[in-house]
């Protein structure tokens, strides 16, 4: 390839400062160094951390940045010592990264991998803490190790999952969050089992893909908790088997849920990022056995809170980072689970615009009707 | 036997109202009812729930009463349908039922027994919400199902664990609370692993059980946190292999924890029932996989807080009642791992007095060197 180990100009969409629209500019790309891959983006969607740090929430959020982590594409090039991937490959870049080699890849009891958290969540590259990105020599920040609303982004070899070439790009981009999220919830930090009882806080992409996870894991009760009454019809689709409106009740929705279900469901799950459902979701569920999972990502400084008693008696309080999958070895598979529809993804799908448009898709998050937006690149 | 199905006069040591010294009383106590057990108490340890109690911070606490939860004694007579005990078999009272017929006990997931959970909570029977305690006509109420500080007492046969009549009852009344809560925690909720650190927050009785039981699980690292130095020699004994007390530290304790143990405990335990103290049990586990479970029992109406932050990064947060034990089931094999001498019991009487004294027992629970101050009745 004629721009292997050349830096690239090319099209990004430059987050200057908090609150800012996004820019779209030419910007230079470095190529990748040890242990880096400069992947062609092909399509990116957008989720809410990427409005969350936009909108200066983020206290790791570094500008100015290229923002998004929820993309496919094809490997450009490879810096030295990369094996796993070649140029051409098909691959979804993962924020969250798998080394294999520090001991919270080798622990056999987490996805968190420590190896390059440090310099993503400064905005940097881990071999020599600076960024490729920049425009005319001003450097541009990376953002989740990913930045994936750019022509060409420069990821860790640790955070890069090759896929099925088969696959549509233009589709299996969503497995880069959400949908990981949501599924693996249940089946890794949960472990929903056949017959269980489940409710779900917040019916977006997360929630839907609970839901769904949920439904494959042979839940028999599904309840859905959505203020937006709109959701109703979507919620179905997606294996919620009640959908409950908390403003349609005067108590609190914890006590709508115990009641309903005879003392507590056996597990919950708070998909939207509000401490106090987060609380709602916990003292939903059963005494004795009832597990409440944090999927939801809640405001800088923002706290949970308790009676111990929920503890004491059974209740376990626990929370997830991409449901929990380990990036490199199981996105791969979640791909091939949707070519043999056995999980959906093209039904989260609501939105398409041009790439230019990308300022568009942060509005339509607003949108009860939006669940994911996607751009082609 | 002549008292069989008559009504026993005996003496008590009555709680007739909240913080007023017990009164040793002559009481009279009715024969068992439909699946009720008369007791004999021989021996009885008081436990910080009965102090709790006692100081009326206890919303459930019904008074006059008769307190004491950890005891052994001898069954006098039983009521009708009684099947699994007989007059003279030796038994340990229970506060945790086990009636093998409820949804909680056939879950296969907890102990906490629901059949008669409202009738204890309220001090009375469960077959006709009436107590079996009065004074000269006067009604006195029962305290957890127990009410041991009786020379008999009535309790219900799913709260009787029948023993090994070899098992000194002076020595085994201790397995009625404070020890299977802390082997339990360790062995039942957390499920500590060989090699494993393990944190401890207060050494009395119960957190001396979770230091003796994280060691025969194989932990390597048992962090020991006690304000009272006086601790640190009794600690070592029970298996703690670091005594740390939080008043040679400048910063917070579970920043002390995490520093000594490179990022975290594996698991840890709150065993004071101090909702700070819980926080920073939780703050003190490794992320990624580090569990805090809950063993003390808190003031009414505290919370528990922390940023979700903790969860989402792979901490869970969970709690224990009787440390998660069956009690009619597992009881009996706790007296015969302590016949073996498999776990420690006479190592946690440190007094002994006349039940007269009982008073003094409370007074000697202020005292730093006090574990357990048993009274033989
Ligand atoms: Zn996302
Ligand atoms: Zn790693
Ligand atoms: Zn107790
Ligand atoms: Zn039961």
């Amino acid at each position: 390839m004629a721009r292997e180990g050349k830096t690239i100009t090319c099209k990004a969409a430059v987050a200057w400062e908090p609150k800012r629209p996004l820019s779209i500019e030419e910007i230079q790309v470095e190529p990748p160094k040890t242990g880096e891959v400069r992947i062609k983006i092909t399509d990116t969607a957008l989720c809410h951390t990427d409005a969350y740090t936009w909108n200066g929430l983020d206290s790791e959020g570094v500008f100015p940045c290229i923002l998004g982590h929820e993309a496919a594409g094809i490997v450009e090039s490879v810096g030295e010592g990369v094996t796993d991937v070649k140029p051409g490959d098909h691959v979804i870049p993962c924020y969250q990264a798998e080394c294999r080699e520090c001991r919270f890849c080798k622990s056999g009891k987490t996805n968190l991998c420590g190896k390059i958290r440090d310099a993503t969540g400064k905005g940097v590259m881990f071999v020599d803490r600076r960024t490729r990105f920049s425009k005319n020599g001003k450097p541009i920040y990376h953002f989740m190790g990913t930045s994936t609303f750019s022509e060409y982004t420069v990821v860790h070899e640790v955070s890069v999952a090759k896929v099925n070439p088969v696959a549509p790009l233009e589709k299996i981009c969503l497995l880069g969050c959400g949908i990981p999220t949501g599924l693996g919830a249940v089946w890794n930090t949960a472990k929903v089992e056949p017959g269980s009882t489940v409710a779900i806080f917040g019916l977006g992409t997360v929630g839907l893909a609970v839901a769904e996870g949920a439904k494959i894991a042979g839940a028999t009760r599904i309840l859905g908790v959505d203020t937006n009454p709109s959701k109703a019809k979507t919620a179905k689709d997606f294996g919620v088997t009640e959908f409950i409106n908390p403003n349609d009740y005067e108590k609190p929705i914890q006590q709508v849920i115990v009641d309903l279900t005879d003392g507590g469901v056996d597990y919950s799950f708070e998909c939207i990022g509000n401490v106090k459902l987060m609380r709602a979701a916990l003292e939903s569920c059963m005494k004795g056995w009832g597990v409440s999972v944090i999927v939801g990502v809640a405001p800088a400084g923002a706290e949970i809170s308790t009676r111990p008693f929920m503890l004491v008696t059974g209740r376990v309080w626990k929370g997830t980072a991409f449901g929990g999958f380990k990036s490199r070895s199981q996105v791969p598979q979640l791909v091939e689970k949707y070519l043999k529809k056995d999980i959906k993804v093209d039904e989260f799908i609501t939105h398409n615009l041009p790439f230019e448009d990308i300022n568009k898709a942060f509005e339509l998050m607003h949108d009860g009707q939006c669940l994911r937006c996607v751009m082609h690149v």
